[in-house]
């Protein structure tokens, strides 16, 4: 029942029936994820039960859930995977609400025929990283459709936190008078991906920007001088800065010059004709705060490799209500859209 | 923004990338599901914020978490659709480890092409169990794939329950001397689907069995003399057996002619060789428990028209161990091994 050679071993139909196969199956995505049980589970996920059960230690009665699922073409990209996709997207949808990450559920969708290497490969991910942000995959799920029924693989990773704050983080929570912090540069995760589908070439090769932010924004988290915060995915910059524009009923007034972009993905999107505030990152996020907490946060994002090109970018003022007001170095000024879509599909 | 002719309206790839088009997809969805916020949330699913943020009252700290993709074929069968599947598979995962089921994380993977008015049926189905089962759907994630790249609707589903009994109802905790319940039916789920497929003909139309078992098995499950529990998916009854029995290192000595089987189904697995043991059911569930709460069990069974149909089928031996015995009615014995597969694919 062990897979003999993984690298040209595939994955069957039959490893996602309910039985000796599907073992295999999940006793291989275990083993290079490192599953292992936890002296707080009162049934954990070796135990390979219905459902984990879990006894939470010395935390408050406050959960943070969330839920992501990722399509994302390809699998592999420069900078990561579609596991690190899935750590990430959902250990920092937690973060920003002010919460802990905690526990991971794994869904993991394959289709028939793709390889124990490459599946490894994403298991091997998604372990490291739960290691690293101290975060536990307690439950599991595997099913296999057949061959042109889905492209390759499909990861759900749902969410739970627990509050580290009096109150929750709330995109509605920003006030006029805030102060705009972006922890990093645009667009890198979504041009990095695109350059990698049109073949483009630059000297600097752009990498995805996906991480967990998480230990990063540990302490600013438990700040209650924190308003807003969001992490940029889909949309990009453009869909987080409305959202929260339009939650708060404020408007976000941004200095063009001041938010940080690569080069190479600012080019990638003149020539292709592409807004970069559109385009998605993956560990990025927007922090709205009180100003009086400027210099706390700035100097606790440059600690971190993950947030250490932080910058304050604009702030909140009273009108035009719901909407983003994006200045220019040469003074001009304009609205920007919450975008009609992402522009590029499939990039999480 | 809105959807004009629901019926004639399909699913567009812009509809999956966090712009406008992406909420009007959202609010379709949550319409038809019903979505609201409960006075417990500090930040509820209607804000459609990052995560969910919901401060459980009056429950003890110990969590029960479970994951389920749902990637059945055909989306729409007799008796259901994947939005009874989604939300039973998941509730039953938690019932049978003793859990008062509380939230539902919902991921809808949606293929470019598909209609709103299936789009919106499934919701509805999923609201209205929602409403039955008094669980909630607090966060959500929506993708979209291009046409060709999915099959369809795939949904993922994770839930989080609170444990409402002293211990967990374990895999492992089966005894010698316990009796062996069955709570209705086998295999009558991947049988319809099956006949539905292969456009068999039978003179009582077979139903899937799919339901969500809360609150029919609230009571039981509260009891302390229910030792192990399971709900039968992939593989059926002989998994979810054989799964007891290896995990207890006890046999489970099963009465053949005791176990309720539908003619139609059992005609079925024998017009194409099946074994009616490994198909899968969606709303049925198999009890191992103390012999003094027989009565008990049975009566409170009775009284659900989800398992009025249950029986006791045997029960569980010290030898041989991590084994299923079958005796059949004139006096044979056979081991049912755990299945290579599930015979039928993509039933779940």
């Amino acid at each position: 029942m062990k897979i003999q050679n993984e690298n040209k071993e595939i994955v069957e139909l039959s490893h996602g029936g309910g039985g000796k196969r599907m073992d295999q199956l999940i006793g291989f995505i275990s083993k290079k994820i490192g599953i292992r049980n936890s002296s707080e589970d009162l049934v954990g996920p070796e135990e390979t039960d219905d459902s984990a059960v879990i006894k939470i230690r010395n935390t408050s009665n406050t959960l943070v859930l969330t839920t992501d699922s990722h399509t994302i073409d390809p699998v592999f990209f420069k900078g990561g995977n579609i596991g690190d996709l899935a750590v990430a997207g959902t250990i920092n949808d937690l973060i920003v609400m002010g919460a802990k990450p905690l526990y991971l559920t794994l869904g993991m969708i394959i289709e028939e025929g793709f390889t124990f290497s490459d599946l490894g490969r994403i298991a091997e991910t998604i372990g490291n990283l739960c290691k690293k942000t101290g975060v536990r995959i307690v439950a599991g799920d595997t099913k296999v459709m057949p061959r042109g029924m889905l492209s390759s693989i499909v990861l759900n990773t749902s969410g739970v936190g627990v509050l580290i704050r009096e109150e929750p983080i709330k995109d509605s929570n920003a006030k006029p008078g805030d102060i705009i912090i972006v922890t990093g540069t645009i667009g890198d995760h979504g041009t990095s991906l695109l350059s990698l589908r049109e073949g483009l070439q630059f000297d600097t090769e752009l990498e995805s920007d996906v991480t967990p932010l998480w230990p990063a924004l540990e302490k600013i988290v438990r700040d209650p001088r924190i308003h807003s915060m969001k992490d940029m995915t889909r949309g990009g910059f453009a869909s987080a800065t409305n959202e929260i524009a339009v939650k708060s009923g404020v408007c976000l007034e941004i200095n063009e010059e001041k938010i940080p972009m690569r080069p190479e993905a600012k080019a990638i999107c003149e020539i292709l004709g592409l807004e970069i505030m559109e385009i998605s990152c993956e560990g990025r996020a927007i922090i709205i705060a009180d100003p009086s907490a400027e210099q706390d946060i700035i100097q606790e994002l440059r600690k971190h490799p993950e947030t250490k090109d932080a910058r304050i970018i604009g702030k909140v003022i009273s009108e035009p209500k719901k909407k983003v007001l994006i200045k220019t170095e040469i003074g001009g000024k304009r609205i920007l859209d919450k975008p009609f879509g992402e522009p590029i599909p499939r990039v999480c």
